[in-house]
């Protein structure tokens, strides 16, 4: 007997159908043997459906009082869930976030969890029940209700499996698994059976918007085996676990990609200590994120440095650049918005040399001109004109031997 | 400054707008120099939708899951209500029955209170914080969710009055306050200023549907003067509070009546101790609730036995006589469900005797018979043909003094 931790999403439970398809996957998984906690989110359209009445009074409303409002949307959802397992003969119990015991801090609408006391889930797990527990919320210190904001039910499952020493987190999507590309690009791409933490979340940064990124951390922070699966399809899905030998085999595990990215360059900036700060401060100020930075030694005494933001920042980044070059006296600035960043992750480029020059002779033979490059231990990444994003993708994908059927 | 309870019905908070209507109440409360604690029930509409939904499931949903889904109602009110106070510069802040620490039995769906741990909210009222209560819902010893049952808003909203030691709690309601009869019969009827605890239960429970009689019970159990008035326009209202001196002085308070009511006859049963039991038993054990009972002294060691039920339970209760008719050897059964009952209540009536007696000329003045009598310290009831119910109403209205301008 195995404790299984299942997680449903909003389309997953978006109609009275779906909760009833939800508690049918429940108790098959309950007939194998297992203890089961489910954890869900707010029937899809709920959420905008509160929001929107919010809005009606105040364009802003209070943080505290917005986490009161959202949170009963996952409440209704374990009550329902709850309902529908009943009704099939399955034992169950319905928990909200303070019920569970989800102690966070009190940051609204981003709350972090700080504890689980899980001991009521606990009881009723050894009492025979299912335990469905409302995703998406927890309660300070004070007792007020929180929310986790984003992604924020994958967190309360990865955050239960770990509390009650769970085997394994089920994490169900509208997709079947990760993939060794994205499918509506690469018609070759293959479900991955097994994939390490650390090459999931380059994975997921990198644009495989299956898992929210803080939960794969949370996950392999407390070595929760991970599983990503369909709602709608069977299927073993993805296990996201602690790498093994044989992971280290692959030597590549996939290519991804993101399109939401843009570029600004300013150019002929002074080649002195600290003009990176003086650069980045006024962007991070404006709350830029920035996600690739390369700065190339540069010519008497000047250097060009280059940064990609989030494409809805870009006119906004290009404008702050433009005070910057006035006030460092550097040539000029320049941007581009049709730009993909395209990589290739894996374990095994580790203990491989050659992955690099391997990636960048593709490219080239394709005659795809490389903008930018960077890279980490398990993932090299390019920058280049957004019209070589299938191209590349293709390619890469065909050369690194994933192709299905190779 | 007082402390002021104000409550608001699921129509008073029906929609943004009223809602924001509500905030200006209670707005002009707290100008006036008081603190408020507002309770809410759900927006009108919502509990049919979520029951809706919880039906789609299941046709007897478990009652545990049914409150938890329930009480999301008043959550979504509390947080709306806190937003559209914030917004029009009033600092205020939600509390759910949990929150407030309402802790109740573990009955769900009709729960009592047992306890009120009402610090956090003392705390919040001393900030100089509105404090907004979800009504109808508390907290059992495990920290389940309970729901009070109907009217239990009412009950929150006296509740939390005891707690706080408040020196009013004010029941908004779509009539102006309690009137001497039902103005759609009488349209001299008016409004009364004051009435005794005890008046408004013999009021209430005889069709003067104001207010729920469990709440008046709560407050004069702990002395809480309770006032109804109009969430839809201005005026002072009934209050309801300890009976005093000048009430004494009033006879006669109002003319109720209640035409729910239908009468069965069991005759001719034998005149031997415990034949009521035997009659009674049966109807009890099939859950209908009996009003009046009547038996008159027989002859020939024989009586006949009436009472009065709901007339939705007429049928029911008609076939449930017959069986016991058959098994006593009575003579036979009959009822009518086309009966009303009219009262005269009034503290006054105590220490005036002849009140009967001049009801009784009143009616018979007009030709009208009577069927069944019956008596309590305050007030006295008759069952009549329902097609005298204005006709009764108003003569006694008129015959009492209670007519406006007199």
């Amino acid at each position: 007997m195995a404790l299984i931790v299942q997680k449903f999403g909003g389309t997953s439970v978006g109609s009275i159908e779906r909760i009833q398809a939800v508690a049918q996957k429940v108790i098959a998984t309950c007939k194998q043997g297992h203890q089961v906690v489910v954890v869900v989110s707010a029937m899809s359209g709920e959420t905008d459906r509160l929001l929107a009445l919010s809005r009606e009074i105040s364009p802003q409303p209070g943080a505290r009082e917005l986490d009161v409002l959202l949170s009963t949307g996952e409440q209704v959802t374990i009550a329902l869930l709850s309902m529908a397992l009943f009704e099939m003969g399955c034992a169950a119990e319905s928990f909200t976030g303070a019920q569970v015991g989800i102690l966070t801090d009190s940051v609204h609408s981003r709350a972090r969890i700080r504890n689980i006391d899980a001991l009521r889930v606990s009881q009723a797990l050894q009492d025979g029940k299912v335990v469905v527990v409302a995703g998406f919320q927890g309660i300070d210190e004070k007792g007020d209700i929180t929310t986790l904001g984003r992604g924020g039910s994958d967190t309360t499952a990865v955050a239960m499996a770990a509390a009650l020493e769970a085997d394994e987190c089920r994490i169900y999507t509208d997709v079947d698994g990760v993939y060794t590309a994205d499918p509506r690009i690469v018609n070759k791409a293959k479900r991955i059976d097994r994939i390490a933490y650390e090459e999931m979340l380059e994975m997921a940064s990198l644009g495989s918007k299956v898992l929210q990124i803080r939960s794969v951390e949370f996950a392999s922070k407390y070595n929760i085996s991970l599983r990503v699966l369909s709602t709608f399809k069977d299927g073993p899905g993805t296990l996201i676990t602690n790498e093994d030998e044989s992971m280290e085999q692959v030597l590549i595990s996939g290519i991804a990609h993101n399109r939401d990215e843009a570029k600004l360059t300013i150019r002929g900036v002074p080649d002195t200590p600290g003009i990176a700060s003086r650069i980045l401060g006024p962007i991070a100020a404006a709350n830029i994120e920035v996600d690739m930075i390369i700065q190339n030694i540069g010519d008497d005494n000047s250097t060009n440095f280059t940064f990609t933001v989030h494409r809805n920042d870009y006119c906004r980044g290009l404008e702050i650049l433009q005070n910057i070059a006035e006030e460092l006296g550097a040539d000029g600035v320049a941007g581009d918005d049709s730009i993909v960043k395209i990589s290739v992750v894996g374990l095994g480029m580790r203990s491989h040399a050659g992955i690099a020059s391997q990636m960048f002779a593709v490219l080239a033979e394709e005659g795809i001109n490389i903008q930018m490059i960077s890279t980490s231990e398990i993932k090299i990444s390019v920058v280049v004109d957004e019209k070589y994003l299938e191209l590349g993708v293709r390619a890469l994908h065909s050369a690194f031997g994933l192709d299905e059927g190779d």
